[in-house]
């Protein structure tokens, strides 16, 4: 088995066809997937309990009386966590410590509410508030991540959320106990065995059992994507997430083998996953090349780390970093390791990134599981716009205004002049009717 | 012609029924409506500039050799804002600096690069950038409003965003000077006179003429709202804004013309809009609906006020304030005026609003216009989860982590430990190579 990226040279006539070519992912889903997911959310939001109940059955062959059934007790979650080994106790523990350190950091630095007030006595500021209540969608089978289980309750529990609801399917019933014990850890308030778009009406629309929540995070596949979009606006949601992705900025000085492991992390996760190496030395390239060819065959998951990398994964030799910064910025990617000697000197020119991991030490895994900050980031160049799941995903903000008598009198006339200008006569007599 | 609010009391057995009776309204588009914007975004991603301009052909009656012809120049929005009466200048530029400052004191509270270093030397952070570009939604025809523009434009440019595109459809041709002007004030720095989901899809995906933007943002009709629903991945967009709604609680303190005058105001904007009282005090209700009865017939936009009020208004009588302040927080209204003696004594209870206007002198076409707080708010029960625009909407934050060689040393063995769990091996490995 080889995994063969494609070698990329940006002095070449052909990079930018290639170059794009890579690159291409769409975020449309399907028409079919697209129909089918409107009738499940329609027909959970016509009979509730009853519909989410038949779709577990037909989906993920469980099969139970009720959905009270498939609810997942504080004392089963406990149990979960008690019965794992010590080791992986104390290692969810500790991830789950660093994680709520961080994101409580963060929400002192722009989570608080404020306030000033003007010259003449009007009060201006906002009012931060943790949402009431929140649904965490957490894949089950074959990707179940208890790390995600923690990187989405966390900061909804620094937020002040109170009521926690978590999703997660079983297929043909069976549970991950460390999705269980990290749920528990993370403060979970209450957990269904449910998954798909049925289980996202669920959490939208409420039913009988499952609580209607005010918002709903967390990754899924296709069904659970296109569910979140068509839910959105009735419910707040985090985003749509696509493949995972690394980019490696190299400036050749970090052992070829971690590098080319830092790429295989990514690869693993599925064949769509991409990887990316940025480098201006040609022969750095080579080295890692060979370092993912003598290393590819030691690894349990090498089969899809060959597919991820030959399909989707590219080496790409760059004139320089400064250039190499420059194409990082048009991809846009979710993890992004500055594998460099002199990480801050490129750090300023790096304007998109979901995060951004400075130093040969810093591996993205050491991100996904514990250093704290979360590992939700957006995907598909959506960090051009978009920022890592935080806790101010699990806030809103009211904005609060007492104007002053005093300063109703210079507002009020300049709101009925442009109140005026649109034609709106009662927003303009509202203002006046303040003036003395 | 008479508006007449539905008289509600929540001792009445019907209370309840009547109460979710007035409130639904609901946000899904109708399936016609989502086929024809597929189908046109569909279109302009195939074929650009041609299809945009043949949709603003047939939708605008607006005929144009080229996209670049619909282009307004700088020089052109100087000259609208020149052109205008000073009253109107004035006006303008005095909201525009009061937006523009509050916008400010908001970036500094909470859109500022924030960063620590822990015990072990390892470096954890966000920093926060600008968008690169974003796209400007700016309804035309009967609902052409200017504010929009500054509330829109402002926040991204105080982000510090390079590029902000315009666009405002203009049927037949006819420009309003007022939009036109407050472009200029805002510093937008191009703009097209397209509209509808043509205009979105020429923003999300880009053509020969108009830039690709990263977000999209900015109020408009069922097909643009559907629009950007659609786009949302390939682009950011604000939120999917439903009809106005004004909530009113009151302790009775306040003159009954004004709060009358301040539900026709919501009011006037359409049939659709909603006003709702709630008042602990029945006489005061009563004076209020008198007050609606004689101001009526002075107001040159009657008929839409009569028709709002009496088809989606309430005049809700409670037990007490805090009663009121329940109800509110049930509705979670885009405007919440506390229009109250002791408004400070009540605002600690309100949990989800988009503004909150405090005191009989705060009314919302103030805060609409001109008291620094951004007039796009949360509407139909979302700001249980959302947020006024703001200069968040217009950055995104990137994690930034740098471990120490021997922060690498703690963080490895619990990140080795989780990732084996999940049976990701690469990522285990990763983190076990940095170990010494």
């Amino acid at each position: 088995m080889k995994a063969t990226p494609a070698r990329l040279h940006t002095e070449s006539a052909d990079f930018e066809a290639a170059f794009r070519e890579r690159l291409h992912w769409s975020a449309e889903t399907d028409a079919a997937i697209e129909q089918r997911v409107a009738d499940i959310l329609a027909d959970v939001q016509a009979r509730g309990d009853a519909a989410v109940l038949e779709y577990t059955q037909r989906f993920d062959g469980l099969q139970a009386d009720s959905v009270a059934a498939l609810e997942l007790s504080q004392a089963e979650l406990k149990a979960a966590f008690e019965a794992l080994p010590a080791a992986q106790r104390e290692a969810l523990e500790a991830a789950a410590r660093r994680v709520r350190k961080y994101h409580e950091a963060q929400k002192k630095a722009s989570g608080e509410s404020w306030s000033y007030r003007d010259e003449d006595g009007t009060l201006l500021g906002q009012k931060v508030t943790p949402l009431d209540r929140v649904g965490i969608y957490v894949p089950g089978g074959k990707a179940a991540y208890p790390s995600s289980v923690l990187m989405n309750a966390i900061p909804a529990h620094v937020a002040g959320v109170q009521d926690i609801v978590m999703v997660v399917p079983t297929p043909r019933g069976e549970k991950n106990p460390l999705v269980l014990a990290a749920a528990y850890v993370a403060g979970v308030g209450r957990a269904f065995t449910l998954g798909g778009a049925q289980a996202v009406a669920a959490l939208a629309y409420g039913t009988a059992t499952v609580p209607k929540v005010d918002k709903i995070t967390g990754p899924g596949n296709a069904y659970v994507a296109s569910a979140k979009k068509r839910v959105f606006g009735t419910v707040g949601i985090d985003m749509i997430a696509g493949p995972s992705e690394i980019l490696v900025l190299a400036d050749g000085t970090t052992p070829p083998d971690w590098v080319a492991m830092d790429l295989f992390s990514q690869a693993e996760h599925d064949e769509l996953a991409q990887s990316i190496l940025l480098c201006p030395d040609a022969a750095y390239i080579d080295a890692v090349q060979a370092a993912i060819d003598r290393l590819l065959p030691e690894m349990p998951r090498a089969e899809i780390i060959a597919k991820s990398l030959t399909g989707r994964g590219a080496l790409i030799l760059t004139k320089d970093m400064e250039e190499a910064c420059a194409i990082s910025n048009r991809i846009a990617p979710e993890h992004l390791e500055v594998s460099s000697r002199d990480p801050h000197r490129w750090e300023p020119l790096l304007r998109h990134a979901g995060a951004i991991f400075l130093g040969a030490y810093t591996s993205e895994s050491l991100g996904d599981y514990c250093a704290g900050p979360n590992h939700v980031l957006p995907t598909s160049g959506t960090a051009r716009f978009s920022s890592p799941l935080g806790v101010y995903d699990f806030q809103k903000r009211s904005s609060l205004i007492e104007v002053s008598e005093q300063g109703a009198q210079a507002l009020g006339r300049i709101a009925s002049v442009l109140a005026h200008g649109e034609g709106l006569q009662a927003h303009a007599r509202a203002a006046e009717m303040r003036l003395k």
